[in-house]
């Protein structure tokens, strides 16, 4: 199987360990490695090295190919001169792979998402791979909510199309933006409704073939592509005609629309990693709720949030703050504010402070 | 005139920037140079640099010469080799300065303690030092509040001794304790009652009798300093006998007991810099009440205090939040309970991370 790693993120979400050229993906937040390294990590259980394909823009892609170094092929790491949204990245990973490898299964997925039971995780993937040779469906990875996230996009899952070694596939009944609370509670209660990872798994000829009529306008841009690269270099071909792809999403230009696409159900544990928040819950407590990251002291706190790897914090009565040190910036907010942090990054533009962005 | 500052303190309160060996004293807190340096500087209308004592604990002597360097002549910082509060401290300035300098007045002052009005502040010494050289009198500085302040003590002014060039002299009446709010917001409307700033002014000799009158013990050990320091080094000395004094404050040994105390009114900014929170009126506040001592971003925030000269801070949805970088650690703490950060330095003991205390 093959594996294509989104990793075109910029995320200003994670200031000030995230910068423009330091994007979220290159962080270690775990303390297992950088977000992509874990990601390429786990898709190793099914991809050789040769079989991973990273797709990122231009500008990071030294980055990245640094940051993973002897794990992915050079050649690999597809550097867009301009970001053009999912859709178009999806169907230039499926024209490579199909020149490449033929009609061969390949998982999308991002590279800056956290899952953690891998045993589950490799059951789902290897009976969606399975599932993907046989039938001309676009599979997604449906989340089983475990709260009334409100934060996430929700897939309804209708009849049941398979269930082999504890992993079921559904038909898709429908794609739900993200809900209101008293929405959220209900799709909680039904069980119908799993929260929409942005992972997917299809054949080259699958996917390109829902482009094709969804998005013709893609398509030709493909067609083209697939024309030029016997004679001409992959970035060359790409700078002269990547700019013109619609900027759209897979989710909206494609999944939406079709009538063929398949959920499978992921019981494994899935984090979009949207915010200092978002995070919170990968990490043990305290017995007053803090969670520190580092070595730090607490006195009579409750509910903290502490990134600091290499620096001591002291916390005095404060509650529901985070604090995250980058060893040149320092971010101190309330926990239920987090979001706002990218108004701080566009100040630091504004004030001609980039090289804190 | 002398002056002789007292450099004793340790400053846990000012963590994380203050550590057991860079106590208050040495901060820059203002901007301006280091408390002590800005102190001498200070002082340098009264005195010549050789009129100036610093009295120091032994294992801080190094360390402020060093930053007084140029200042005021190495011989002249004096290291305790044990903290025996600032009777003994005082009687050993006044028993120097009568060997070297004769019945000279001296004017004692803490050396962490922020001035600002400066030509107020300078009219009030001249008058000071004028009177305590024509009489028998231990003259005390007593600052006009300006709020009900509960975190110093007050004296209660009497009679009217003179009045001159604008600068008040009373004779002192009585002592108070730091007092409740009530009590604060009744010597506030009286007129009659001011701040103890912990400065004095008075001549070797006056001094010298009250403690004789009123300390004994610390007169018996007085008396021999002076003798020994004929023949033997005053390091050797104060190493033999320094530890023997009583451990007693100026205040509480000898001013709340002697009837010739006599009270200089300072109308001139003091601050006795006794917390993070206690700086904050030294500095401009932006619209929204954030104390900001460097480059930083406060989105959504009212009330808060950040002391980062060399490391941008972004602050996002917080209220009446104090940050403190050090380069090593951070403190961020609850503006009213930010005297808690003893218990920090505690826990780190604790902890055995002495380096960080």
């Amino acid at each position: 199987m093959l594996s294509v790693i989104m990793a075109g993120g910029s995320g200003q979400r994670f200031w000030p360990r995230s910068r423009q050229r330091h994007p979220k993906q290159l962080i270690n937040l775990t303390g297992q490695g950088s977000m992509i390294s874990v990601t390429v990590e786990r898709m190793r259980a099914f991809s050789r090295p040769e079989e991973i394909i990273i797709l990122t823009n231009v500008t990071q892609a030294e980055a990245i190919a640094r940051d993973v170094d002897g794990e992915v092929p050079r050649e690999n790491i597809i550097g867009e001169p301009v970001g053009r949204n999912t859709a178009p990245s999806i169907g230039l990973a499926a024209v490579l792979i199909e020149r490449r490898f033929g009609d061969k299964p390949f998982m999308v997925l991002p590279a800056d998402h956290l899952v953690s039971d891998l045993d589950i995780f490799e059951r789902s993937v290897r009976q969606a791979e399975a599932f993907a040779r046989d039938n001309d469906s676009l599979l997604t990875f449906g989340i089983t909510p475990t709260r009334p996230e409100t934060g996430y996009g929700y897939i309804r899952a209708g009849e049941t199309l398979s269930d082999t070694d504890g992993v079921s596939l559904f038909r898709a009944d429908s794609f739900h933006e993200k809900p209101s609370i008293e929405k959220a509670r209900e799709f909680l209660g039904s069980g119908d409704f799993f929260w929409n990872s942005g992972m997917f798994l299809w054949r080259p000829r699958v996917i390109l073939e829902a482009i094709q009529t969804h998005l013709p306008d893609l398509d030709s841009m493909l067609l083209e592509l697939a024309q030029r690269l016997g004679t001409e270099s992959i970035d060359d071909v790409l700078k002269s005609i990547y700019g013109d792809a619609p900027k759209v999403s897979i989710d909206y230009g494609v999944m939406e629309k079709a009538d063929n696409v398949v959920v499978v159900r992921g019981d494994f544990y899935w984090n979009d990693v949207g915010s200092w928040e978002s995070i919170r819950e990968m990490f043990s407590k305290d017995k007053n709720g803090n969670v520190l990251v580092g070595d730090h002291i607490v006195v009579d706190g409750k509910g903290n949030t502490v990134f600091s790897p290499d620096r001591l914090v002291g916390v005095v009565g404060l509650e529901d703050v985070v604090v995250v040190d980058s060893g040149d910036a320092i971010l101190v907010a309330k926990r239920d504010r987090v979001q706002q942090v990218r108004d701080v990054v566009e100040a630091l533009k504004r004030d001609g402070k980039d090289h804190l962005t």
